[in-house]
């Protein structure tokens, strides 16, 4: 442990432990945890850099809430029930302020989710915050990236392009509009109860193309999308609709789940997402033929630079 | 999940997993992870920066064995065995030679201690590394900071001094007389060992008396060192009377435990330590008087600026 200056402790403060499997949190070598009895255990990290993954500028309860957001969306893609956080923060100066509004950010999410932080370090550098989460699932329960076979749909919850088209909003000083990049909101309970349904997930961090890809990859398949389908967040189609459809298949920073679902799931599908607040829509399906076809209209697309133009040409 | 190059799949390929509590390893949105039957987890994270935690120009070789060994080095001081890392690199470019560098340094300790990388991330930006580790530690035998009482000795594994020592080698040129510095040795059997034995324990990563001071504090408890007793590095030796002590007391990076022991577990102490490479120094004992004591020969010795002349006047 080596603390160049002891934020940590205020931290630690700011967002005291409440869980009953967390033994010791912050302040010793390490946290002492109570693993669960039976199930597995999920754990994830990501590092957040400013400059990088959010703009300079952006408020530090902002930056709280996004940061573990990502790593909750994670979660939320195994199909896991987050547990306890740790966070190594590096910051550029000593800056209580700073240090306070993050953990208002950070704790109001943490707290939504019953996640507790139970350590951490703070070191002296360009502003960057890692954050490792650990959650639980049910044994052989956890929704993986492979699974996905020809046939079944590919679905998606929510809207897309909120987290590009929520940015371009808050450039332009419109923070309520912004509301999906600031504050994105994982979804914990849909890839909960996406077990036992959902045969591949995974969270829309990098745009659509790009993350079901990955789905794609791992699962052996191909798929074909229909443009149409995929539902664009209010804030990506004021962009227009080439724009919007690129926020949504490029822009990344959504933290929707796109996942894929056998015909036989498809009503047990229905019947769990009619509690969501959002409904999931059907975009397209998995193929035996490799790669990531789009469509719009019935008319493939082409993502490339020369074939994004001439879809804009005829949209 | 947002990786902006894929580097992690290169360190995974060279990392492989290998124990069979690992049922999903890198590549998914998160890992999945057999929970010990009985036992309690420990868990720790670390921030190590280039130009703070380690000098620019350090060999990416030993930059990968170092940040895990510190982490070690953490679960060292809880008596915990370490299981599973996750690694967060930020890069300032993609480099294939680095990467394979740091994967040699990282798999090297790593295979040592029987620990598996099951995920991570990379980013660019200025070089750091983020690790954390999750290791076991059977129910409330974990060693922790609290717990030292008047009366118990206080003592250290192997030597101080040799981090900065090492440090100041390396910037030499001499690599041989780096080694402490640059592969620092995590204690991990002494720690598992002074399970039932230690009252309360620390890694020394700050030097001896920051971190003994957190000893201190966590127990509610004082001590007296007798400076003479500090068992110094000869990589600190070398520096002169003066500085090496004050490398073994102020320089850090040496990754050795710091401990207490009850006078009726000093036998059991002595027993277990005749397995140990190096032999454990009883250097002061715990008072009921708070606050650090230092003594040379008998005298106090003020570390403050001008205590420290004053102690450097009669050295």
């Amino acid at each position: 442990v080596s603390t160049e200056f002891d934020l940590i402790a205020r931290l630690a403060a700011a967002l005291p432990c409440s869980r009953k499997d967390v033994v010791l949190g912050p302040g010793d070598d390490a946290a002492l945890l109570k693993p669960p009895r039976t199930g597995q255990l999920v754990q994830t990290v990501d590092t957040c850099i400013e400059g990088v993954h959010f703009p300079p500028g952006l408020d530090p309860e902002d930056i709280g809430w996004r940061c573990l957001a990502v790593n909750l969306s994670d979660l939320a893609a195994m199909g896991a029930e987050p547990a306890w956080a740790l966070l190594s923060l590096t910051l550029p100066r000593a800056d209580d302020d700073w240090v306070d509004g993050f953990a208002r950010g950070f704790g109001e999410l943490a707290r939504r989710w019953d996640v507790d932080l139970v350590g951490g370090d703070t070191t002296r550098g360009p502003l960057s915050v890692t954050v490792t989460l650990t959650g639980f699932v049910p044994k052989d329960a956890a929704l993986t990236r492979a699974g996905a076979k020809p046939g079944h749909g590919v679905w998606v919850t929510g809207t897309l392009g909120g987290g590009a088209g929520g940015l371009a909003a808050w450039r332009r000083g419109d923070r309520a509009a912004a509301a999906a990049f600031l504050r994105p909101d994982p979804r914990i309970e849909e890839g909960r109860a996406l077990r036992g349904i959902a045969s591949a997930a995974i969270d829309v961090s990098d745009g659509l193309a790009a993350d079901l890809a990955h789905v794609l990859e791992r699962s052996g398949a191909g798929a074909v999308v229909q443009l149409e389908a995929v539902p664009l967040a209010a804030t990506a189609r004021r962009e227009g609709a080439d724009a919007g459809l690129r926020m949504a298949l490029q822009g990344g920073d959504d933290y929707q789940l796109c996942f894929t679902v056998p015909r036989g799931r498809e009503k047990a599908l229905l019947k769990a997402a009619a509690e969501w607040e959002m409904k999931p829509s059907r975009i397209g399906e998995i193929t035996k033929a490799p790669g990531l076809r789009l469509e719009l209209l019935g008319r493939e697309i082409d993502l490339g630079p020369g074939g994004w133009d001439h879809f804009r040409g005829d949209g």
